[in-house]
């Protein structure tokens, strides 16, 4: 496989720069859905590597091999306990080579489990640390709370061997049956290290990788952070300048304001190692419009009254109605004003096949996925 | 290493064979120290393989040679979790196979991690399956709750890599930094696999066997039963028979009946995974002479009054009146006639190193360990 570096150009995402992570990882916070963790904290340590002259090469997905070994990473655990505990770039490193020492070769590209949250710059931390390119794709096209929520093994991969290293040096090999076996072992043995654990899973080839990966998102994440960004410098509308950057995607998203207000209402618990909650948002005090939003680290469907206006796997964000800022489920405040946005996913996430494993149903919610476009929004009046 | 079979001579054991096995498993139990799980269950899968024609060949530990490698394997679980879910043979020998891969060689035997309760047992139905022999020894002389709680890993050797195997399928290869915390992963690993989990660990050569290890352990559960059942056809008292065979052992024990009475109270608890209570047996209704014994799975401090009588790591057991038969700690019920009776354990359970693991404050308890044989039986009375 070619790992020569080629410059920015028309043909794709080359790299990933210092200049670009305030953006990359802003648009990584609203690919989040809410969850996946702090991106900001993956900046500081993916900004580090790129200060002692580190490089952040990414990979077009059709410039893999066929034969190539291709490696995902990850952290693992509770967004509230991984604020504290900072990500290590040794563990990580350890969960890879323990993986490439079990397959016997090293791996050609590292792919990002999922675009949304701190895994996003997860793997190209240690792509930059190692010099290893990283693909621009990943397995969600968004942030979701488990292992198995992701098109790799939706679409056959299997998660095993899965490698799990602690920080201090513990590590664990797990060979499961199923991908929800290998990540209900995978929790269990976070939890006992403490509640985060860095992670290898998902080897595959490079055509493996081409049919089994939502393709550019590195890209997306870029694309709609600087167009927030660029939004608050021209005095656009942050949402406006959203939209019309999702729909220049090569592959277009729909986007749509779901719903404006006030953070009314949180309530959150840590469950099984989950943040998991509902925010309520009111139109103004003296209305009776509003919306519910549930979420399990990732907002996962919204409500206005009775009807559900979006779904998983459709990406439900939460922006500061000002400035655009994603925030996440944990940061969410009393008084915050609040713009509800709903971003539709590629069909590869909306697959009967893997509405199985991440619509609504895989969440213990009683409803079937009707994707974003498709939704009215009913004005529907809700008793206070 | 020599693997021919010899036959039962002075020099030693050389087979368990289906007529031991009812003297076999009640010694077990006896050294199980009320814990340990059901020994009976291991009895009757050996039963099974000794009746399709396996041989349980088993070695001296000076039969083995030094560069031999000699594996542990174990079930491990909650005692109550265990009854219900017989081991799964094949998942042992899954458990053992990866570890061979692991290491690159085929085990030469295996060793039990524990004498006392179904871990005796579930060495020998895997090496009579396999024909591998099993060492006449283990590392703990008796029954522990805790995979840490092993002489082979007091003395230096790693728990590490450890096989944790699922009767489903699952397996998880652990490499932890320190024993503790290999014990640690692999419980989380165990509930998460439904409560009971197949191991294979403690990988050494033969000359770290020889001095890493509880010689003779086989032996004395073989001897012990037999002369409990012996006692019971010649109208000798149990507890005599008992404490005569083990002066007889190659390295005699000590033992003692440290109470006589009936069972008065049970409480008992599912914590973090063990059966964690207290028992308390009074001498008779009218009377205030009473003792308390704690457990966690295994009988850890026996107190009369204020006064500590027997303590972890010598073996504390209790016994049917009548019959001698040992009761586990979930086996216990009120109005049972009892015989509480504690066997000092061999001089390598009882050096500094050891009782740090082993010893009362391993288990919380704030009292230094004193010997069983130094132990007065002080007559102390107490308000009922």
């Amino acid at each position: 496989m070619s790992d020569k570096k080629v410059t920015d150009s028309r043909a794709g995402l080359s790299s990933i720069r210092l200049e670009d992570l305030e953006d990359f990882v802003r648009g990584a916070a609203l690919l989040g859905a809410g969850g996946g963790g702090d991106p900001y904290v993956g900046r500081l340590i993916l900004e580090r590597e790129l200060e002692r002259g580190g490089q952040a090469n990414i990979l077009d997905i059709d410039q893999l091999a066929d034969d190539a070994l291709i490696v995902s990473v990850c952290v693992m655990g509770a967004p509230t306990v991984m604020i504290e505990k900072v990500p290590s770039v040794t563990a990580l490193e350890n969960a890879l080579r323990q993986m490439e020492q079990r397959l016997g070769r090293r791996a050609d590209a590292l792919i990002p489990l999922e675009i949304g949250g701190i895994n996003s710059t997860v793997p190209l931390v240690l792509g930059t640390r190692l010099g290893l390119p990283i693909v621009n794709a990943d397995g969600m096209g968004r942030a979701f709370p488990e292992l198995q929520m992701v098109t790799f093994g939706i679409y056959g991969t299997s998660m095993s061997p899965l490698i799990v290293c602690s920080e201090r040096g513990d590590s664990v090999e797990i060979n499961a049956l199923s991908n929800l076996s290998g990540e209900r072992l995978a929790r269990s043995i976070t939890s006992e290290m403490g509640g985060a654990a860095h992670v290898a899973l998902y080897s595959m080839t490079g055509a493996e990788t081409k049919t089994r990966s939502i393709r550019g998102t590195l890209s997306v994440a870029l694309d709609t952070g600087r167009a927030i960004r660029s939004a608050r410098l021209s005095g656009q509308r942050p949402t406006e300048a959203l939209f019309d950057a999702l729909s220049l995607l090569a592959e277009p998203r729909s986007g749509r304001v779901l719903f404006s207000g006030k953070v009314m209402d949180v309530q959150r618990n840590i469950r099984g190692g989950f943040s998991v909650g509902e925010v309520t948002i009111d139109r103004d005090t003296e209305s009776s419009d509003r919306v519910r939003v549930d979420f399990q680290n990732e907002f996962l469907v919204a409500y206005r009254g009775d009807t559900a206006i979006a779904s998983t796997p459709d990406i439900i964000a939460v922006l500061d109605e000002d400035t655009g800022e994603p925030i996440t489920s944990d940061a969410l405040k009393f008084g915050q004003r609040v713009q509800l946005v709903g971003i539709s996913v590629p069909e590869l996430m909306r697959t009967p096949e893997a509405l199985t494993v991440v619509g609504p149903r895989a969440f213990n919610i009683n409803m079937d996925y009707r994707p974003l476009e498709f939704e009215q929004q009913s004005p529907v009046s809700l008793p206070i």
